[in-house]
């Protein structure tokens, strides 16, 4: 990157906070991906006004800006596709500004890790359910780019249904206040509707505010085992339309559980065609066994055979073991996972493992699947020898019908991991030409010069 | 309107619903504003293919088209501000196309009445809690296009909180599907978000699928008296804070209490600063009385001097009396209401109040405010005599300062009721022209030639 430029970044932000040395620019070549597209320079801005000076000084300067929180990400939405500079908010911009107990919100920058917002509202006995797997790490701006879902969603919704109002960097610079500390506000176009899940291609957040609510007091997890994926999937889907919202209403497949066995010897039911592990809570033992009695009715009149309560701390953690280590096992059947993250509506789930066992068996390969059942969104591992190229040529196919099989089902490309570089090539089959046009129109209305994160979600 | 487009029209959507006569032009010339605009001519499409011939004929052509559901908002969003032709969608476009009982979601077409859809689902012990005080005539593609509120905001949210996917005809004719009936669904910018409040701008929703929830089984109501405003205020966000979130929560302040008293004799408190009215709701009576106990020993902490529990339907019925009817009875202060719907972080709720009193008493006008103080959202009805220009005048300037109020409050100009042609003026006050310009750029990018609903929403 010429020098000018990156004097230019240091003048703004400190000398200390630019770098284009080899070990900064290989370090955030990567993301969760693991794809590598190496940055001319990494900034780490202090501040909004800083991301606005430098927005504005790229868009005139058409030099490309990739934002990034940790980098946490299983699509590419954070990797320079283009080079140019990355946008590293995880340093400075890292500060939960306010915790209002008075409305009930949060005030956040974008690099605050999910769970340290988490620990910081439950201390005060407030709630912040969205729950990615990446909590320990991924960063709220990366969650509300993301659209980040998690567990949790099947009862408490997912990072939109959480966001009230954003301050975001659009690439001339200017500063956009969208939404409100308020649950109604009608005024001007939803722009915060609009950047959520847009994967930093709008707009860089700068400030988050967050709908909080109150804790609920206890909760107690059960599983269930059925002798078919087919069986669980008809209780999940009749639990919910039975009046009950699980926390979380996870399931294992049989692969995944033989997986989990395999490595842990945790004496897991390795015949069973799957498991299903849920999560209720309220604020009284009462409300528990009310929920945890239908779900037990639910389970055993769709051919559960085996139905546990946990009843400790202890016995809540072992009926969670398989599902925790689950995606870590499952590499017994391919050193490569081509891992998508499909969703369905809820009552379409029996009709989509179906379709995937049918894929699996006529490519002949493994596809364990698991995942968050209670909203309808399985996670999809299609397993390769990473080293056998034919292989993983063969994966990509079995893919590629998987989608297609989703989306005739009415269902979606991805719930909760974005599309980011991974899944541009399928966004065809998920929209018309129309569309994708229209995609593109919003994208030039934001950023005209196309400088924020280009290339990605199929633009 | 040119002939040829008439013949046009009617060659599309049929002679029997295409109509240029002076009836239809004046019916169609007003909305519930009370102002008037004529269109050209008036349009009942049959269905999504028909609003995707006609809107790509009048992106060819340059012919203004203004949506039209029942024609009930409060802010001109249905008025043809510049004459061409009222797409009206309410007499074919009015179907409940299916309530799926397994994930929980109706879908609808734009013209379906927001409560025959509460009460179909009802029947199916189904619940769609939005419930804008025009229920029992606007539609739900108003309801989506304004972001319909209503009194139940507070506990369930708003509109936009229970639109899971939209379709969405847009100028150059092209059907967008926007959206999906799962829980997660990131694939592709969130078009169904920017789509919600856009007060028919962008694009003619012509299906809307929504979510619902599980009816409560059991509600009740109660009212507590307050010597001030302020410790009715404050009672309403201890309340919540204190983590009870009632169904509804409104107040009638003491200009509204003595209104309805005059006209209706029903013994109310007319020297009480403020009355608060409850609804609370769940599924066993143990539940309701918890909430109950909560909001009496809140409401008493905060001087609270009388306050009641309604035990019958009748009971509660006479406890909501007031607040049914205080719209129509403020007009004992003056023959014109201008009527604000603005809305400030609950906490903000006594200042905003403080403030409102303060401009009362400078400009010498009653300031009656009712409203659904759980969300924050204060209807404030500056009254003056409708024949004296002067009065007007001087109320217009009242509004203008309580709209600076709010937003010093960090509220919003519109709570519920949109931009329309009323607030355009006022944008400014609440937007940067960064953010107006962006707002333009959206327009833009779905609708370059400016023929949907334009001159509204200050654009």
């Amino acid at each position: 990157m010429d020098k000018k430029h990156i004097d230019f970044f240091a003048n703004i932000s400190g000398k200390e906070n630019v770098f284009d040395d080899k070990a900064h620019l290989i370090a955030y070549s990567y993301d969760a991906t693991r794809e590598k597209y190496q940055p001319d320079a990494v900034v780490f801005p202090r501040n909004e006004q800083e991301v606005s000076k430098i927005l504005k000084y790229c868009n005139e300067n058409r030099i490309i800006i990739t934002p990034r929180g940790a980098g946490s990400g299983f699509t590419g939405g954070a990797l320079p596709a283009k080079g140019g500079i990355i946008l590293a908010l995880e340093k400075h911009m890292n500060k939960i500004l306010e915790i209002d107990m008075e409305n009930m919100v949060a005030v956040v920058q974008p690099g605050v890790i999910n769970m340290d917002l988490q620990r910081a509202v439950e201390a005060k006995g407030l709630f912040y359910p969205p729950d990615p797997a990446s909590q320990e790490y991924s960063t709220l701006g990366g969650n509300v780019s993301e659209n980040a879902g998690g567990m949790r969603a099947a009862k408490y919704g997912i990072t939109k249904d959480f966001v009230m109002a954003l301050k975001v960097v659009i690439p001339n610079g200017e500063i956009i206040r969208a939404g409100k500390r308020t649950i109604k506000d009608v005024a001007g176009y939803n722009i915060a509707g609009i950047i959520i899940a847009s994967e930093g291609t709008l707009g860089v957040v700068t400030e988050i505010t967050l709908k909080l609510i109150a804790k609920p007091k206890i909760s107690q997890t059960a599983m269930g085992v059925f002798p078919t994926v087919k069986d669980a999937m008809n209780a999940v889907f009749k639990t919910m339309a039975g009046g009950v919202t699980p926390v979380a209403m996870e399931f294992l497949d049989n692969l995944s559980i033989q997986a989990v066995e395999q490595k842990y010897k945790k004496g897991l039911p390795i015949d069973a065609g799957a498991i299903l592990i849920t999560d209720v809570d309220g604020n009284k033992q009462e409300d528990l066994d009310e929920q945890l009695s239908l779900i037990s009715d639910v389970f055993k009149a769709n051919g559960c055979v085996d139905f546990k309560i946990a009843t400790t701390k202890e016995e809540s953690n072992n009926l969670w073991f398989a599902r925790r280590n689950v995606s870590q096992c499952i590499t017994v059947y391919g050193s490569k996972k081509l891992n998508e993250d499909i969703t369905v509506p809820r009552s379409k789930l029996p009709n989509l493992l179906d379709e995937i066992s049918k894929i699996a068996k006529k490519y002949d390969v493994k596809v364990p699947c698991f995942g968050h059942t209670g909203d309808g969104n399985v996670h999809t591992n299609v397993m390769v020898d990473g080293n056998d190229p034919k292989q993983v040529e063969i994966g990509h196919k079995a893919i590629e019908e998987i989608f297609k099989a989703t989306i005739a089902l009415e269902g979606t490309l991805s719930g909760e991991h974005g599309i980011g570089l991974s899944k541009a090539p399928f966004m065809h089959l998920a929209f018309s030409n129309g569309e994708m046009e229209l995609f593109r129109s919003i994208k030039k209305a934001f950023d005209p010069n196309n400088i924020l994160n280009p290339a990605k979600m199929g633009l």
